[in-house]
């Protein structure tokens, strides 16, 4: 599993509040606790700061970088941002995100192709968020035949099909964990990742609810996540899972953790 | 999901002293919390005891059923055993278990038509444990050929698809979840159960690998478990799951156990 560290986003007060400040200490701290807790890729999301939003992606970018040696995701609505943010990193990011709308396509795919990236594709459209597990392996067909022009290797390509809480919709949790299994089939050397916590929003215990979600996606067939690794109990479920789905050998990774104190 | 409660066991030591003492305090007050915390069916298994087996089977029933107002299961290697708890079971058991060996269908099989129970049918037979998914499904149309002159209603087996410990075999995780799902297909209206434990035998963090396969098992197709149902948290992963998997409408028992301080 790959997981990407969700912290750095300025939709946490205190992440803004660093932002504002430019307290760069913060943002470091930040960053080096989750890639020391298993993040091998770092998100920066600075997407709540509209008017401010390209200059603080480029501070914000300028920090992490220097804090930890490993991938960032550039994520962000604003392609302004994303370019910003292509501009400075060193390493192969992930961008974070196109759909299958037109509009998002022609912004964001030269840059992915000029840059060499990662990307993120949400299994939505024009016509908004998926219902289904078919919407959603319909949507990923689309958005291949949209993108098939700039040539991106399938190993690049994250599709993220989007969890939405089953507070709304009960049945969006099977809905999910069909689209996931359609995609890993249609799609086999893709990535699938998704913000894992939506499916429990609006209900009480949802910690519970997001642990006991990640190994039914896991099992489905997603492969990276984007999550808080310095949540001790979701990391450990994880790495169980891991071990559970003959991803660990020996279940060694388990083991250790288990050694170190970490489940 | 159906719980069957495991506890009443001889296995176990405190419950073996119970028996050896006609303990009824005992046996009573173990299967009482059982149903308290939501079982529908209680265990009874005196199997460890060879010499005493039968008359411990008669005693257990009726301290049991004069406890507890729910269904049996009705445990043994011995068909002495399970003739005698038949006799006494005042509401329709579930006998645990026939195999894919003949000597064991046609000793049990005659004693289930009989009284009218459920059986669990282990997806084994005389070539040994299972390895693959695939081995599981095929020794489970095997018993069904094996049983059809009985004559069973669908609705009273419940195959059981036998974890066995990733800790020996990595791929028995996977191995297990692709039978359940193989058997889920193959006979839509049968019961999939297991004793779920089995899967972290020899590893550490029993509890939370357990608490982590629960799920995947349910969104497979696996709709009852051998368990502890005083286990709160293996409790809480069942009623997540059974949310996550749309089976509880409005989440209504979640959100209620939720409220009750269950979760």
């Amino acid at each position: 599993m790959l997981i990407v560290g969700e912290k750095i986003n300025t939709t946490k007060k205190s992440i803004s509040a660093a932002v504002d400040a430019r307290d760069a200490d913060t943002i470091r701290d930040v960053a080096i606790k989750q890639v020391e807790a298993g993040a091998s890729i770092i998100d920066v999301n600075a997407g709540t700061r509209l008017k401010t939003e390209v200059a603080d992606m480029e501070w914000l970018v300028s920090v992490v970088q220097e804090a930890v040696d490993c991938p960032l995701c550039i994520d962000s609505p604003n392609p302004e941002a994303i370019k910003m943010g292509l501009k400075l990193v060193k390493q192969k990011p992930l961008v974070n995100s196109i759909t299958g709308e037109e509009e998002r396509v022609d912004e964001i795919m030269p840059m992915v192709k000029e840059h060499g990236t990662c990307v993120v594709a949400l299994t939505m459209d024009e016509s908004g968020m998926p219902e289904t597990g078919e919407d959603r392996v319909r949507v990923a067909r689309k958005i291949i035949d949209m993108i098939a022009e700039y040539d991106i290797p399938m190993d690049d390509i994250y599709f993220d099909p989007l969890v939405q809480p089953i507070g709304s919709n009960l049945n969006q949790g099977v809905a999910f964990l069909e689209g996931v299994g359609l995609i890993r089939d249609a799609f086999p050397d893709a990535h699938i990742i998704c913000g894992l916590s939506n499916i429990s929003y609006g209900l009480p215990n949802r910690k519970l609810l997001n642990r006991i979600f990640l190994p039914m996606a896991m099992r489905a067939g997603m492969d990276a996540a984007i999550m808080d690794p310095t949540d001790k109990e979701i990391m450990a479920t994880m790495l169980g899972a891991t071990a559970l789905l003959a991803q660990d050998d020996f279940c060694m990774d388990y083991i250790r953790a288990s050694r170190e104190g970490k489940l």
